[in-house]
């Protein structure tokens, strides 16, 4: 039996929320599907935020709706109190906030500090579990602030520790602007694993400087078994110029899996997730790995 | 002081050999110039291989007599006796070769078993010894074969283990088509540096299935120090359909420099060198990393 490693898939709402085309209701479903099918387990499948500021996130409650009944688990992202009674409201299942890696991040995303961030998560987190709704907690900038510069990895080892206390049911490292560097993974990852096991931790990386599959892998050699990706490489991040998406799920599967790990993820399914993106966007990179992937693949297909 | 590593960039041979643009050797001249300005000091800067099968490489013995008096280490590919000839000739000071890690890649490549191979590249080592030309040997397929499939780790440990007995001056560690995963690198090169150390050892990757830059850390995470790169991330491999090319100078330059290592590499300078890589070719894709490098050097240069 090898190793499970879980793929999170954020493309339908960290991914289309970064990149400029607003898609129907009809086509995020499509997209959800099409990775359900693919054996993906875990889906961010939108966000309740306000239409006005996050348009491409709007209509979140009829894509929650639409979502089939089955063991899949699907996820949506809550910024705040009213966020979480709309989300339970349509019957989410589980919730994603963000907690501030950073200052500066904090106040340019949200206008508030991190502390406050913090709070807030821990208030929803408190009520959810009375409402029987699990809360996966982001921490943002954990490498590196485009504001506040490097971030100091104790910083995120004392908000990881009180939200692990508290009984957050999944906390994800995430390097939010795509700074980091395996080595930076390596260390950060391996005292929190030291300190908390692996169980309700996972990792969210971007591919800006190139590094992401590198990253995964560094956190892999860590011990972490969770990891957010996005398919086709969709998404990006406002805050830094030239930033690519997520890492692609399509790369970071095909690397997992030939590592010997199961993701319980069909690799030829998944690609075709991955072009449903770039259609419907118009503007997925797609994973790097695709140009070879997809010959490679039709190939052994015969 | 931060720990040295050597990159040894190959895109004016190995890069410009497999795009399809033929280059004048004031071309070739002006990409080696570009890097050496960059401050890499160790370039691969042709072939002397017949120039009927390798049109691009014609002229290396103009490419050799116009290189600049330096401390760079310039190499020159040679294929067999009568290149070891004509790269002596040239005054050529330190030369490649390539053996071959699998029977279906010998056979392909250069018409002949994996083991003709090593004997031509040791009677070669041994007149290069007399010759006082230092020998770079390539492994190539060191992890998969196209035509053979996986490699067996064994089989490159003997022909390593062979050749640095021989004294060749360093042995590459290449995945020749970019399939290699950064578990498979990690387990042999720590497995060869073990056994004979990391001084004459580097490492060669494609970064096909996006895991180059991964491979990169994970080799240096087994204490290699040397690695093979190519500008602009020219290059590819003909027996493998989709692959792209060598991993790019400057997404390895940046990981390495971020993870405190020193490269002696200006990296301002290097993106210049990619820049004229791409302009020269017109195919270079450019390293991945480049889209967010470019404007965030301009940033910092205010």
């Amino acid at each position: 039996m090898s190793e499970r490693i879980v793929i999170n898939d954020v493309g339908p709402r960290d991914g289309l929320q970064n990149q400029p085309k607003i898609l129907s209701v009809e086509e995020r479903l499509a997209m959800i599907r099409s990775l359900a099918a693919a054996g993906v387990k875990h889906i961010e499948v939108g966000s309740f935020v306000s239409p006005k500021a996050v348009p491409a996130m709007s209509g979140t409650d009829q894509v929650v709706a639409g979502l089939p009944d089955d063991d899949v688990t699907y996820s949506a992202l809550i910024p705040n109190m009213k966020g979480y009674e709309l989300a339970r409201a349509a019957g989410v299942k589980t919730v994603a906030m963000v907690i501030y890696g950073s200052e500066g991040m904090a106040q340019a995303n949200v206008n508030m500090g991190m502390l406050r961030t913090e709070e807030i998560t821990a208030d929803i987190l408190a009520l959810a579990k009375q409402d029987g709704i699990s809360v996966l907690a982001t921490i943002t900038t954990c490498f590196a602030c485009p504001f506040d510069g490097p971030t100091d990895p104790a910083v995120v080892e004392d908000i990881a520790a009180r939200f692990l206390a508290q009984g957050v049911d999944e906390l994800i490292i995430a390097d939010t602007i795509g700074a980091a560097d395996p080595q930076q993974v390596r260390s950060l990852t391996a005292s929190l694993v030291s300190s908390h096991g692996s169980d309700r931790l996972g990792c969210h990386f971007h591919d800006t400087r190139a590094m992401g599959v590198a990253n995964v892998f560094a956190a892999v050699e860590s011990g972490i078994r969770r990891f957010d990706s996005s398919i086709a490489g969709l998404g990006g991040c406002p805050f830094a110029p030239g930033a690519t998406g997520n890492v692609a799920s399509e790369d970071v599967v095909m690397m997992l899996q030939q590592m010997g790990f199961d993701t319980g993820i069909d690799i030829n399914r998944l690609l075709a997730a991955s072009d449903l993106a770039e259609e419907v966007t118009g503007s997925a990179p797609g994973g790097r790995s695709k140009p070879w992937l997809k010959p490679w693949l039709a190939k052994q297909a015969g």
